[in-house]
């Protein structure tokens, strides 16, 4: 700690091109901090956009392709949503949480519970019939990028894959993190004493989403985006990590 | 925007002194920015913890003094909490909105769908038995400090009173703003074309949740807590806000 106020800064990376299937993105990373004047130091966090992920890994989807089953057209019919996009959600989960009009609510297969099972139409290049769908393994997108990253820039980096979600109850949505290497996504304050010396009994800080969160403010979302988010001077305690953490577990679920 | 990167920082107050019923908040505020070193200009964002706003209002509560209904014993023994503690709850909420042992979610007067509708043992000096609970009206706490302390450093800023919530679905707590002034807590791309031209349909970013999960990374929880944080560089609507826009309302929240 320095003197005078803690401080936490983030820098949005501009002009960040882009992003076709099977392209380098952690070497595009280390391009454009260096075209940003910036350089990543021990214990900075990049928050990279799940949609970039997303469409260097080529994990978008031509509607033109998808031929829906039954159970997408008694779900499009109820939402009112395309059959064919229905039938991707259906792909990527592994339970509808809710629906009505207009909205389908899903557990994904790695269990986060999301609009559309975290398929989306935004963002994505070419035709409006063509949508994103998740990384297939987030942790690892971010295990990959941290490590080449990391070593490219000679600094002991911490990376999440961030998206936007609506939430239950608040208006609005949030940055999440959906992919977690090299910190912890959980601060546990349990034991400690607060300034009273009153021990604290339940607080656990998601700090991984908190920082999906505060890089969401610069990240954007419509045509002025900047998906690449560096951040330093956030407290987290270094480990591995991983978005799994994250996730209440089912039983222990009030809002299943 | 300056060249290079897009920039955001956010500065913890450091020193800051314990607050009493009755304290001049604003004021205080006022000093530790001079003592920090730090001048709020326009378009700044305060993000004020909760805790510290409730007790310059003196909004504790002694639970030697409270009587405990029957509703509120019949609630503590479902939950294994203190009858008197459960009492102030009830008092404080419209609704209990889910509850098992350990845990009571219930709808705040103000709308909020949070643990023990803000009541709350940490951080209150005293004895164990003094709790807080949130402002009468944090909105209006936030425009009394936002009027005060613009007043004081010349500058125009937002400010944003901040609580620590858990989430359905999600594991850990983060910053939500639960008080309002002079930011539109809300900012929507709706109607604006993303990178490749398609238009997006629903996208509206709670930036009052992002600013405050933002804060939260520096506020922290236990006895080194920081409960005041200066953010600049934020990207928002000067309206003159309030928390109830981030609030869903009933009938349109398929969780309650």
């Amino acid at each position: 700690m320095t003197a005078g106020a803690a401080r936490l800064e983030l820098w949005a990376l501009q002009g960040f091109p882009e992003i076709r299937a099977e392209a380098a993105l952690p070497q595009i990373i280390i391009h454009s901090l260096r075209d940003n004047g910036l350089t990543p130091t021990d214990g900075d966090v990049l928050v990279v956009a799940q949609k970039v992920v997303s469409k260097a890994e080529g994990r978008v989807v031509d509607l033109r392709t998808v031929r829906s089953t039954t159970a997408a057209e008694r779900l499009a019919q109820e939402t009112g949503k395309d059959p064919r996009f229905v039938e991707v959600v259906l792909r990527e989960a592994r339970a509808i949480n809710r629906h009505r009009p207009g909205l389908i609510i899903a557990e994904h297969r790695l269990g986060f519970i999301c609009a559309n099972a975290g398929v989306d139409h935004s963002n994505v290049a070419g035709s409006d019939d063509v949508i994103s769908v998740l990384p297939f393994d987030p942790d690892r997108s971010a295990r990959a990028i941290r490590d080449e990253v990391g070593r490219g820039c000679g600094a002991r980096i911490a990376v999440i894959i961030s998206d936007s979600h609506g939430r239950p109850h608040r208006e609005g949505s949030v940055g999440v993190a959906i992919g977690v290497a090299g910190l912890s996504p959980l601060l546990s304050y349990i034991g400690q004493p607060d300034r009273y010396g009153y021990v604290l009994r339940r607080t656990v800080e998601a700090v991984a989403d908190e920082l999906a969160s505060a890089a969401g403010l610069l990240q954007g979302q419509a045509d002025e985006g900047t998906p690449v988010v560096l951040i330093r001077g956030a407290r987290f305690e270094r480990t591995e990590g991983g978005a799994a953490e994250l996730i209440r577990e089912s039983e222990e679920d009030l809002y299943r």
